[in-house]
């Protein structure tokens, strides 16, 4: 290997600037007040984990996992998701704690970039897990919490289109017979590549009439009458219950008055193996990819020997930065220019101002090359130089 | 290697649950507050970053790095400390920004352990760099800053010793001779094992008056006057200006008032190996070992190809929590309970109790598998159970 340039970060790995922390941060703020304020406590897990407990578990492909070995020789990784971890958490740290367990975090995850095409390799998240409740209440209560996140973030137009993964796989199966082979649809669908999904139906061995079924699966995306086009395309218990699922969430999500950011995709499966129930996907209006995703996990937690029904959403910072727009002004700055003989009055001068809310530099003229350049960075800029008494400004 | 049990955690890593991370978040608010109203700009840098720039730039010792290789073969490392990153970033995205800059941040950073000994491998670090000015002023400014943040925190009785590494070199060399003995002295000193450092100084061939000489040095603690007594151990260009800075930087501190905070330590070996003139430590009074430290770095930068003199401090989130003694109480949280029937008006009552402030959890009654166990983590409970109308509190 060549030596990396001495400026070079590894590939996807990001630096964060002023104006562009500053925006995240108050979006990030904005959104734990809200999740603090329906009853969430905040809880942070460690970068890294065992890749046998949370690592497997976190069910994301293995060659977006950093890896790597401690000093005992057992394999590391990098967290790739929160809900492994929390669910770990819940399990063993909050184990006396009586579910449902109601848990928020903020952090960084990792995934591990083939090359840098723009995706980053680390990025932050914000979410919540509702361990132990099995409820469409529950389901309802996260989505209408993360709508709520989402609105208090300042995102005006977004929507969250709803599935269930229960009923996709009832149809699948229902139609192609193994598990295998609804792999195959699951995975088209998963990659939202629907011209690869009906090239694929079109090849296989069907009746005309299987074959119309899963074709009419693209179609199930909309209001709530498609739940009555669902029920028709297959009619079996696992799907049955699917629909009741979702009937029952729309109830929830109507009462919660956020019914206008709802459209229903059946279409919808996650990447992430754990899911068993109800998922779904929020967008921004200018983005054509989610920006946060949750659903349902009734059978993670019993990896970690607590089993428990659970539900939960993580949004990603990054992606709900850019679908806000603009990334505000840093704040203004006033600078307090300053020679040996006067520091002690410069000084009193920066602690007034800064208790009066400022943000002020105070600046010792020799330690600046240009003063001409340094000024043009301030909105204003206080002198304390020579023998002379009060300072005179260039605002 | 077995298998971890399914509950464990890498060696040093830890869980952060609810009422720690209150209490760390206001901490790190406070101190956020402080270093944003002094004109420091919040970045953020990742958590890899590649072994040939910062890894080995960071000068900590290899078997403390977290390595592991990225899918092109490079080795990359989790980010050992701040200050190296910070100089990557001065030099490349920030080259464009005139001198001086004013940087703050508050990361995770990693320290490998061999075995749990009660250091963490990975803590948070909050604290700022001031880069691109050599004088006395801002190496107050960052310490004065350091015991600003540590007052907002809430930190009341603090000491911050000060040394220089310029002194402590210059008499060591002038005696010992050579920088290989000198390095075996300064070791005992980075590691606090005075008494190893006094036997070393008797084994080693050296007049009576070299051996007190070295000896003496043990002695350089205390108020301003330890400046004479050292000026007396070691006379040359080195030493000298050393101990100029010193009395510089305390005129600084006496404008700031905060010079009570303050005691000379000409001791003070730091174990990052880029310091180069001005270092401290501070001290939170029930703890024997430094929650906070920082110093002067004038040719870290000059590895980045944008040589500048610079100096700064990293303030250990942990060590200070725990400084300050007790962890908070999470705040008090409402709990609404309800059946499916009254969802809607327990769903716009919790919309109101939060408007008003309050943290609510809004609970249906379907997804509690016990109602009194679940009641007591409350400070009161509604119920929006069966037909009637209007809630009961068991306050």
């Amino acid at each position: 290997m060549s030596k990396p340039f001495m400026f070079e970060k590894p590939v996807g790995m990001r630096d964060t600037l002023p104006a562009y922390y500053q925006t995240k941060n108050k979006v990030r703020e904005r959104m734990e007040k809200e999740t603090d304020s329906w009853g969430y406590l905040p809880i942070e897990t460690p970068a890294l984990e065992y890749y046998d407990t949370v690592g497997t578990a976190s069910a994301i492909l293995d060659q977006q996992l950093f890896k790597l070995l401690d000093q005992q020789g057992n394999t590391l990784v990098l967290r790739p998701d929160m809900t492994a971890p929390i669910a770990r958490v819940a399990a063993s740290s909050l184990k006396d704690q009586a579910f449902p367990l109601r848990l928020s975090y903020h952090s960084p995850l990792f995934r591990a970039q083939q090359r840098d095409g723009g995706r980053p390799a680390e990025f932050e998240q914000m979410g919540v897990e509702l361990v132990g409740d099995g409820t469409a209440s529950a389901d309802g209560e996260v989505i209408a919490l993360m709508a709520a996140a989402l609105k208090k973030a300042g995102l005006q137009n977004f929507q969250i289109a709803i599935g269930h993964i229960g009923y996709v796989n009832a149809l699948l199966l229902d139609v192609v017979g193994s598990e295998e082979r609804a792999n195959t649809l699951r995975r088209y669908l998963y990659e939202k590549n629907y011209v690869g999904f009906k090239q694929h139906v079109k090849s296989l061995p069907l009746s005309s009439i299987d074959e119309k079924r899963l074709l009419s699966l693209l179609k199930l995306r909309g209001g709530q009458e498609k739940l009555k086009d669902a029920e028709e395309l297959v009619q079996n218990g696992k799907a049955a219950k699917a629909l009741n699922d979702l009937h029952q969430l729309w109830d929830v999500l109507e009462s919660y008055g956020v019914s206008e950011h709802i459209k229903l995709d059946l279409n919808l499966v996650m990447h992430m193996s754990y899911y068993t129930g109800v998922v779904f996907e929020g967008y921004g209006s200018k983005l054509g990819f989610p920006l946060s995703s949750g659903g349902r996990y009734d059978e993670l937690l019993q990896n970690f020997n607590r089993p428990a029904q659970a539900t939960g959403f993580g949004i990603r910072l990054d992606l709900l930065v850019e679908a806000l727009g603009d990334t505000e002004e840093l704040p203004e700055q006033t600078c307090i220019l300053f020679s040996k003989e006067r520091r002690k009055e410069a000084i009193e001068e920066a602690g007034k101002l800064r208790e009066s809310g400022k943000r002020v530099v105070l600046q010792d003229l020799q330690g600046v090359e240009n003063v001409d350049e340094l000024s043009e960075a301030f909105a204003e800029v206080y002198y304390f130089i020579g023998k002379k008494q009060g300072g005179a400004s260039n605002e």
